[in-house]
């Protein structure tokens, strides 16, 4: 039996949680004082007056019904309830009139996906682009904290493997061992969003703008408030802050936990964030000899292309340059990095820079098992042998990463142009980036595709956005038998 | 010790096999009297020599020196010194002047995979048509017997699944079994390729021309004597001889053994051969309504689409309708199986049905094992268990494949129009499929390509054709260590 009061209880809890960043929101619309003050009054109530229902009406629960079945029903459900409340305020300021418009920039939001449907983006009020990066602000630090926090509590998602190093107690008590992990992680999100916030700000920035993307950069959301995205900040030193934070974002936090806290040496022999710095400066270096070859300056071409490589790989999805200029090779080179993704433990999205590597080195020992068949030779990680089952799992991963992207681009194809610009829709949506090609390329939006479209590249981001299993496994008969 | 003498010997006596097919080659000129007599001659001569000279050197050896590793280099060897002679004819008659073209287009036969350079095919002495054809035809046998009987012998390749059910004696000894199933499978090929030249021959295709197409046909191949291919045959009858005899090419020929002996029930009630006949109904039937509401006539419709889908499936590449013109949701249906391949045992390239089948059924099963942590939930193929070994084989194959095709996309991209094209052109090859998208499209061909475009596709078809891990290994510094 699945303990539905439980459910009700968290999701209540949560939900006035929500309510009150909305009311952070509305306090900067009066500040502001502009239109949409009132949007952003009844979201706020609305969203609080659900909550607070859902969680009276469970008040009383027995803890311990919280298990794994109800963990994943939780965690399933979260992102589209904070959507389907979270997209009031576009509602009802008239910011974004179509309920599916709202849904979809709403849930592009919290998953930290970035893609967008508005393309009026300057004319919009503060407090709605607040929002807005607050929505990707608050679904990257949920994220990290479900994934390295919450889920190895639950057992869910074979992630035994990253989550070994996470700072905290022991997992003997599940309440203290949350809170603790959570609080190490919020404190380390919020510390590098207040140093770029003042790093952006001391660079010119209004305040205003460098919060927005400070929130968005630390996220790996990349929504911006401007049309232009980075592109419109035309300093270099802009650009390399964001550079830079896109970069630590898009590392496992808690390595960047263990470096802060003197143990940087940590840092630099982790084998993912070797790999993830490796591919890092080789795309850099590969394009940006492609750009000074057709002509662009060295300078602005290394700028670039380094923008684009960690703006990619990172899955945030800021643009400074458009890639679909830079023809078939280049173009080629940012595809492929659709599908490699952050670090674990990071908020990026996409397939991550662990499993990678260790598809790669399995599949280099399976040669070698080909040629020793009685020889036992284990894949390691970090110098710690991978388990078989955990590598099992990883590849059933990929599999079904492949397999949902070909399936979900034939769907695609029915609503675009051509096969490319279905293949990035799909690619750029299940691997949490933001922008894709042709018709959803880096100086487009998604405004233009059909709303059935829209609803299926939203259900995309969040399959993406949880890894996959955490929500396959709610389709999964298996799961509701008893 | 590698045993290279041993290695000399079978390819000397394998060099013989092929100068006796040219000089088979060299009858037909001599029929046609056409400019080509010389170059089959020299060709033959060349061949001939080279290859007596290798197996009289290394006449003395010791047939117990043939083991695993000396299997593997044979494997790896075979089709590119076949391919080496094998463009001599073309070469010596100045049909294809280019050493880089000729090769290409007998790598492009012997692995059975018929993309083409040409694009004066009808301009073409009878003889070079004729081995052009043949060389597709060789590959076609040769693959089957090797995976069906010379690998399994070796233990090489872990496809104990897909060998159960080979006609033969048990593999108590060598020799015996590798002739006995070598003689039923080339048997079943011949008649096969016997009854379709006659059925064609009926349906008014000249002699010379029913040959040529029963080769291609039996091999999954795809070179026709035709610059329209099947297209220039507009007899609906003919057009549904060659599908019928394209989807038998793709099946696994043990079981085509099995129903012509008398147990068809068997061939019905195997997981693979279910799948793969579904999948080529269910993707005829889609691509057949959206050919009908863009106004093709309804039986037109079905044929173009049960052909092409049947020969890309198949791996075959015969083309009678240009998919390209199909827009992006019938274009991409057409793209995606690219990756799907024949059966095991047959024929046919790529993936193949019965890897797909097992991967998805994995992936169904990781989630059942994510929701009961300590069940035991084996994944089974007609009603037996699958090893996890043979699992992780078929995992670590599927994810080479990606990774090959992702790498050699991007390489690609640097000689290719765009995107599309580069990806259609690594897929087609690496699946031995024929035609692409783009600049390689069905009505296109090859020839454009820079040289070494060329020489890289012709080491993808062969590196596809060997399902990857016969020449990987050869690559693996494990495999050379003794």
């Amino acid at each position: 039996m699945i303990k539905f009061r439980v459910i009700f209880n968290v999701l209540g809890k949560l939900l006035i949680g929500e309510a009150v960043f909305m009311f952070l929101a509305l306090l900067l619309a009066l500040f502001y004082n502009e239109t949409d003050v009132n949007a952003f009054l009844w979201a706020a109530l609305v969203t609080f007056t659900v909550g607070a229902t859902s969680f009276f009406v469970s008040r009383k629960i027995d803890l311990s019904d919280l298990g794994k079945r109800e963990g994943y029903i939780i965690v399933g459900l979260v992102w589209v309830v904070f959507s389907l409340f979270g997209c009031l305020p576009y509602i009802f300021s008239g910011s974004i009139p179509s309920f599916t418009n709202a849904f979809f920039e709403t849930m592009s939001g919290f998953t930290t996906t970035g893609s967008s449907i508005l393309n009026n983006i300057e004319e919009l009020p503060h407090a709605i682009l607040f929002w807005r990066s607050l929505t990707q602000w608050m679904g990257g630090m949920g994220i990290i904290v479900m994934f390295l926090a919450i889920l190895p509590t639950f057992g869910i998602g074979g992630r035994e493997l990253f989550v070994a190093e996470v700072p905290g107690p022991t997992p003997d008590k599940l309440t203290p061992r949350i809170k603790e992990t959570a609080r190490h992680l919020w404190g380390l999100y919020i510390l590098f969003t207040l140093i770029e916030t003042i790093l952006l700000y001391l660079g010119g920035m209004t305040f205003f703008d460098a919060v927005n993307h400070s929130f968005t950069t630390m996220a790996t959301g990349g929504y911006s408030t401007k049309q232009a995205s980075i592109g419109y900040f035309t300093s270099p030193y802009i650009q390399y802050v964001i550079i830079l934070f896109m970069f630590i974002a898009g590392t496992n936090f808690t390595l960047s936990y263990a470096a802060i806290t003197g143990k940087i040496g940590k840092a630099f022999k982790d084998e993912e964030f070797k790999v993830y710095t490796f591919i890092v400066l080789l795309f850099t270096v590969i394009i940006s000899i492609g750009l000074i070859f057709s002509g662009t300056a060295t300078e602005q071409a290394f700028r670039d292309s380094l923008f684009t490589v960690v703006s990619i790989i990172t899955t945030t999805g800021y643009a400074t340059a458009d890639y679909l200029l830079w023809g078939p090779f280049l173009g080629m080179l940012v595809f492929v990095l659709f599908f490699v993704g952050g670090s674990a433990g990071s908020t990026g999205g996409g397939v991550k820079v662990v499993r990678i590597l260790l598809l790669f080195k399995n599949s280099f020992n399976e040669l070698k098992r080909l040629v020793h068949p009685n020889a036992v030779i284990p894949t390691r990680y970090n110098k710690h042998v991978v388990e078989q089952r955990t590598m099992t799992n990883i590849m059933a991963f990929f599999i079904f990463y492949v397999i949902i992207f070909i399936l979900s681009s034939v769907l695609m194809s029915l609503w675009s142009d051509d096969i490319l610009a279905a293949f990035s829709a799909v690619g750029t949506t299940l691997g949490n980036i933001g922008p894709g090609f042709g018709e959803v390329g880096p100086m487009e939006n998604f405004s233009k595709l059909p709303d059935l479209a829209k609803w299926f590249l939203s259900f995309l981001m969040v399959l993406g956005r949880l890894e996959l299993f955490t929500i396959l496994v709610l389709f999964s008969p298996a799961f509701w038998k008893h």
